[in-house]
Formats: C-alpha cells, sequence, structure tokens
C-alpha cells in the first residue's frame, strides 16, 4: 500500500489531506472489504490494538461508530470519555496539549478526539506519538469521517462522484459537515454545487475560494423547489438550534418534504448527517431516495473500519 | 421453551406483557439457575453477544446490574452512555426514532434503556430491530425489571406469591416501581394490597382500576404501624425528592424503623428499589427481615441474566 | 510476601497506612518489575479480575492511569462511571454505603472510587468486602495512589529519598497530593520541606503537627527563587481555581519558569500533579529535570499496577 499514513501523516484532522488518489484507489475499495468484513460477523485483524475515545462533549452517533469500527475488526477501545472538559475557558490548548503527553505515554494505537473549542485535534495530533483521529471540530470547522463516509455514500449509491450535482442545504456557515465535504468534492471533476440557505447562514468564503480555485462552480439559492429538480443528491443539515424551530421559512424554501421528493430526480439521494429536528419531515424517510438512516449510517461504519484498518494494520 | 421471546414479542417493556404461566414455569426456575451460574463464576452462554447500555440519564445501579448479568454470561457491553440525551424538548421522540434506527444499523444483539422523557422504551422497540430492555421510564411509568426482580425476591423469601399481603409505601402516584409490581401482582390469587402514603401521593387510578379488574383487593391507608402487624412484605418507596427530606410526618406514618419493625411479622420482610433517602432507618439494615441491601439485589442480577438468557439464547 | 494487604488492611484509603519497610522492601521493587511488563507489552496476571471504576467528578488522568493498571496486567474494568453522584447533599454518606453494599454484591475484585464529598474512601471501605482503592478524596483530603508515584518518581529520579530537600509550592492548605506526599515522606529520615505559598493557602497544621512529631523539619517561604537553588525536587501544584489565573504574584514569586530552572541543581527535578494551569510556564516542559509530563506520569502506571497486583495477585 503505497500512501500508509497518507504520505507519512499518521493522522486524520481535516478533508484536505486526502487526495483524489488515495481516495479512489485506496478507501473506496477498503470500504467494500470492510462490508464484506461486517457481513460476516467481523474480524480479527486489529486484535490487540487499543483506541482510547475522548470526547469532550458527548456526541453518541460518532462515538459508536468510531467504537464500533474498532469492534468489527477485532480491536478494542480501553478507554473512554465523554467528559474529557476539564477547564472552562482559560489555557484551553494548553490543557489539551498537556493531555495528549500524558495519554501517549500509556502507547494506546490510536486516539479519537472530538474537542469542543477551536480545532483541537490538530492541536492534539502535533504532539501526539499515537495517530489521532478528528471525531469533530467545533463549528465552524471540519469533521473529515465524515466527509470521507458521505463521499462513500454517494459513490455507492451514484457509482461515481466526477458530474455530479449536489445541493447542500440550510446552516451552511456553521456546518462542519458541508464544509468537509466540498474540500473533498473540490478534486473531483465536473462537479456542480447549490448552496440553498438563508442569506445569514451562506456558505463561508474559505470554502468558495477553495471552490474557486479548484474551479468547482457553485450557485447560492433560498428556494429547494427550484433546485430539486436539478439535482442528484440534496445533502440537508440541521439548523444550528438546540430548540427545534424551523429555518425560517419566510426568507426561503429549506426543508425537505413530499414537495421537494415530488420534484427530484427518481435516481437522487437525500443525505443528512444526523441527529435531524424538522428540517427533514418524517413521512419522507420512506423514500427509497433518502438515505440518512441506512447506507449514510452504513458508509459511517465502513468508512471508519477502513481508516482504522489502514492506520493500524496497513500491511495486513 | 414454548414462549420465546415472549409470544412473539421480542421485548421487554412493561409488566403486563408476562403472563403468570411464563413467570411461574420460565422465569423464576431461569433465575434459579442464573443463581447458580453466578455462584459458579459465570458461564459462556452469551459468548460473543454485544448488548449496547443507552441511558439519557444517570442510573449507576440499574445500568451495572444489567452489565453485569451480560458479563456473568459471557457476552459485553460493546458501547454504554449515561449521556444519550440530546435536545432539551421539542422532537424528542423523533429523534430517539431515529437514534434507534442507526445503532441498529450497527448489529446490536440487545439495547437496554433508560429514557428519561415519556415512554420511549415503547416508542424505540417499535423501531428497533434489536430487542429492547427498558431500563426505567420516567416516572411515573413503566420499570419492568425491577418488577420481575421483586416478584423474584418475593417468591425465594416467602417460597409462593398467592395469598399474600403486601404493603406499598411512600410516593406511590409517581412510583414506577410499585406500579410495575402491581401490574404483576394482578396476576396472582389471593393478594391483598395496603398503600400508605400521603393522600396527594396515592397510587394511581390506572394502578385501581387494573387491580379490580383482576379482583385484587385493596386499603389505602395513612399509618405504617396499623399494616406493619398484618402484612408479609412491606415494600418501602423512595420520596420523589432530591433534597432527602423526609414524608410530610403529620399526615402519617410512613417510614420504616424500629418501631415498624417491632410490629412486623417474623417471616414478612421489608424491600426498597434504591436509592434509599430516610425513609428506612439505618438501624433497620441488619435485621433479617430487611432484603433490600442483599437479595433484593442479588434477584436483579439473576433475573437481568435470565431475560438475556432467554432473549439472546433461548435454546442454549 | 509478608505483608500482603498492607497488615490486613485490604484498602488503599491514606498515606499513612504505609510502612517504611512495605514501601522499601515490597512496592519500590515491584514498580520496577511493573515497568518491565509494561515495556514487554503487558502481562495476564490479573486474566478474569474485574474492577468496578465509581468516579463521583470525572477525572481523565486518574481514571485511564487505573483501567491501563488493569489492562497492562490482563484485567478488565467492567464497569466505569463519572456520574456516580445522586444525590446533590444530604444523607450523601449514607448513600455511598448503601452504594457500596450493592456493588459488592456482585463480587468485583476491587473498586476504585473518587469521592466528591468528605472522606468517602474510607467510608465506603468500611463497609466493602472488595478492596477498595481511593482515586482522590475531595480536597483537601488525601489521594495516596499520587503519592505513592510521587515516590516512586522522586526515587527513580534521585535514587534514594532520605537526605532529600523538597519544595512544594502553591496552594498547599487545599492541595490533597502535596498533605499525603508529606505523611509518606515522614517516614524517611534527614528530609527537608520548604512550604512556598501565599500566606493565606500555606500547608494544614495537621501536617505540620504530623511533621513535628517525626521530626522533619520545615520552612515556610514565599518565593520560589530563594529556594529554588536548595533544592533536589519542586513540587509545584495548582493553584485551586478554575478560571486559570495566577496566584497572586505581589505576594510572592510561585510560578516555575526560566528564571528558576536557572536557579535550580543541574539533578533537581521539578513535579506536578497535573492538571497545570500557568503555575509553569510551557517553556520548561522540555527542560530535562521537568518529570512531570514523563516519568511522573508513568510511575503512576507502575505504582498502580503495583498495587493491583499486590491486591489481586500476592502470591502470582
Amino acid at each position: 500500500m503505497s500512501s500508509v499514513h497518507f504520505d507519512g501523516y499518521p493522522h486524520v484532522i481535516c478533508a484536505q489531506q486526502f487526495s483524489r488518489k488515495w481516495l479512489e484507489e485506496e478507501f473506496l475499495p477498503l470500504t467494500d472489504e470492510m462490508e464484506e468484513i461486517f457481513k460476516l460477523g467481523g474480524c480479527e485483524v486489529l486484535k490487540g490494538k487499543r483506541m482510547f475515545s475522548f470526547f469532550y462533549q458527548p456526541s453518541t452517533r460518532t462515538r459508536i461508530s468510531f467504537q464500533m469500527a474498532m469492534e468489527y475488526l477485532g480491536g478494542r477501545t480501553v478507554f473512554a470519555t465523554e467528559n474529557a472538559r476539564e477547564f472552562s475557558s482559560a489555557r484551553k490548548l494548553e490543557t489539551l496539549r498537556d493531555t495528549f503527553l500524558v495519554i501517549n505515554r500509556y502507547r494506546p494505537d490510536a486516539i479519537v478526539i472530538r474537542y469542543d473549542h477551536d480545532i483541537g485535534a490538530k492541536f492534539a495530533a502535533d504532539v501526539s506519538r499515537a495517530p489521532v483521529l478528528n471525531a469533530g471540530d467545533r463549528e465552524p470547522g471540519q469533521h473529515p469521517t465524515q466527509a470521507l463516509l458521505d463521499l462513500r455514500t454517494i459513490f455507492k449509491c451514484r457509482g461515481a462522484i466526477d458530474g455530479l450535482k449536489i445541493a447542500m442545504v440550510g446552516d451552511l456557515d456553521k456546518g462542519r459537515t458541508v464544509r468537509s465535504l466540498s474540500y473533498l468534492l473540490g478534486k473531483f471533476s465536473g462537479i456542480q454545487l447549490y448552496f440553498v440557505s438563508p442569506a445569514n447562514t451562506g456558505m463561508g468564503e474559505d470554502i468558495k475560494m477553495y471552490l474557486h480555485k479548484h474551479e468547482v462552480p457553485f450557485a447560492e439559492h433560498t428556494d429547494l423547489r427550484v433546485v430539486a429538480p436539478e439535482v442528484d443528491v440534496i445533502y440537508q443539515t440541521r439548523a444550528q438550534t438546540e430548540c427545534g424551530t424551523l429555518l425560517d421559512m419566510s426568507e426561503g424554501y429549506f426543508i425537505v418534504d413530499r414537495t421537494i421528493t415530488g420534484l427530484m430526480k427518481k435516481d437522487a439521494i437525500i443525505m443528512h448527517p444526523l441527529p435531524r429536528v424538522d428540517e427533514i419531515t418524517t413521512d419522507v424517510d420512506d423514500d427509497k431516495r433518502a438515505v440518512y438512516l441506512t447506507d449514510q449510517i452504513d458508509s459511517g461504519l465502513f468508512a471508519r473500519m477502513a481508516l482504522l484498518k489502514i492506520i493500524l494494520a496497513p500491511d495486513a
């Protein structure tokens, strides 16, 4: 395997670090192998390997996906916490650095981190001997393993990435998943992006600059009904609110409902990183094009299994 | 085993689902087998089986009982969280549904849930392929595994259930344990119940209706001293307060103390689901009739081992 | 092994319980054996042994150290919680007693506890059949395994304990680590202690009385620059504040920085129990005399491995 450890960098920190070559020739084929292993009930390729799971905020879904990826490869999560947070504000990154220096003394084989402040994973990786896997920056930031699983989901459902028209919908300026996915899509050809959001939560300028540089055309919209008939993928995201209120519908049309599914292509797909609040109505769940509770979850497991396999047993 | 999976329903959600026949012919004998296995240090009958433990609020006692039940049968708890809660109020059940659809993709063999809102376990079970075990609804609600262990405790200490006089004491309207136990006792013969509580926290009308229908006589009291000499079981419950204050003693006599033990029959027993605050004085703990820190805990382990055995290895 | 279980007492509760003979003849040599085992990747001497980890407040560092100690000896942590706390104030110790009676029914081989109120570990041990290991009292209180690892760190770095001059710096009146370490040092000869702190956070009178009784001379200072050239060990502690502010520098000189390292002996060492805030500047970390992120962490693992080995497999 030529690019073990991502060309010498042993950590998974941001979407930019992956080359198209690696994505196509190593990552995607390996996720299929992982799917086979899962269907067979797992394997023992990571037997004896120890993973730490350090979450500075609870995250049931991402944490379980990483732990089950380790489980189905025969490795073990020997320490997990959702309470890693120690101080409320000051000197947080210095404390994170100390923490990673300390836990490396126990010789873990991998450390999964979700940090709640700044870009902690990058900072942690800089002092870590053990490979660090970023399980999600604080928003806005990145969520690289989500981007990889999203790419894998699209590839499996559509058979290719090149040439696709993809709508990203919702609170785009804070959404780490759409930000990371944009970085990955920028490596492919013929992609057209549609950003559908209220004006004040549009996609960040840094991502737009990146897309310009990589010659990925994008357009900004406020009505998903206009975009739905055009696209191959609708990637809906959660309004970044804890109160469950809808996006302000007076500003446009941002939810995926039966109206939208009625407008979509037959072979398009609907994705969502979860948790969902109101932005996809539940009567859409049984639509065959809705993959957020099925294929997208499975691809999450297979993508993380693939990453752990590459990092912890590259030659096995 | 005739009624594997409780007559086709693979989940453990509420006390009503268990038939007297199943309780007497399968459950209670199996708990004795489980006791033998525990005394021998455990077995491997659930080797390779994976349990998830999803608690929407911390609960040391119930969580450890389930996990140790799995442990002593050779199975494993591969994911546990006490922080499953995600949103504070709106759309909670929709989110729970999504969560259970997601975690089922990882193919767990069983999922234990304690939910903090409404009757989440039932709702979760409706979408779950993996068997769901209810580790306690929000109060008032149910706690079916507690009812099963309570029944087993009574049966082991008294040799039978039929014909017993049982006092339930304390905050009965909110107490999920006494509610679930009442449902089970309604299936037996000759039971007489004594509800001892302040007037404003009496047993709920739904339970009283159920008891009427099953011809279980009950009486309501405010003085445990009157009831104590009559009964075979005193089932004390915790005042549903976090501040540790006593029940209002001006309204009656509701605590179990030396006065009460002095009045009780020699072969009666004292039970409590724990945690205890003040409602049983600690000088009662060494009384041989007090089983809340001994037999009742053990029966909890054996009852949960029996359930897991029935669900995960019915033919082994 | 003559003093298995610390002369008949099977728990690890406070620093006073260890004799100099045990420390020198059993504990310290055993930590070296543990270091060898760790370097070889672990052993199976505790195979089948089950540890519970009960934390009444989160503590990533101490919890991971205990769990990895069990891991590298082949044992398992079968239940861990950082949410053991149940009631906010009243009846806490009674509830703790009930909890320990309950969890002992599951026959754990050891129970690690960090309590958040009073001296819970001692109280828990009084009712526990399983050995209890105190992972830190609420401050002020004790942290005996920290004291043991600190002693081991000093011994390994300096070759002896007798005759050393040791500065303890910072918030001494609340610091459980310096309190426990003082108890251990009182058992050795020729020790001289320097307490460097603001006047209002000086070392507690109980410790001073103990040192007088054991003829350990100590002096109190407010300027670490005066003390630094004299001592063999600087044991810095964290200001007991969550806000990350420095100790009031107008009252003296209490931080370890390049000024201090410039004054220190070449073979002195700098220790800290972590987490660190500002009291050691990060530019000191690469000084060879700084052991708080390296040897001190390692000694923590080896010390806890040694304790678990002594308690759970004394004859293996």
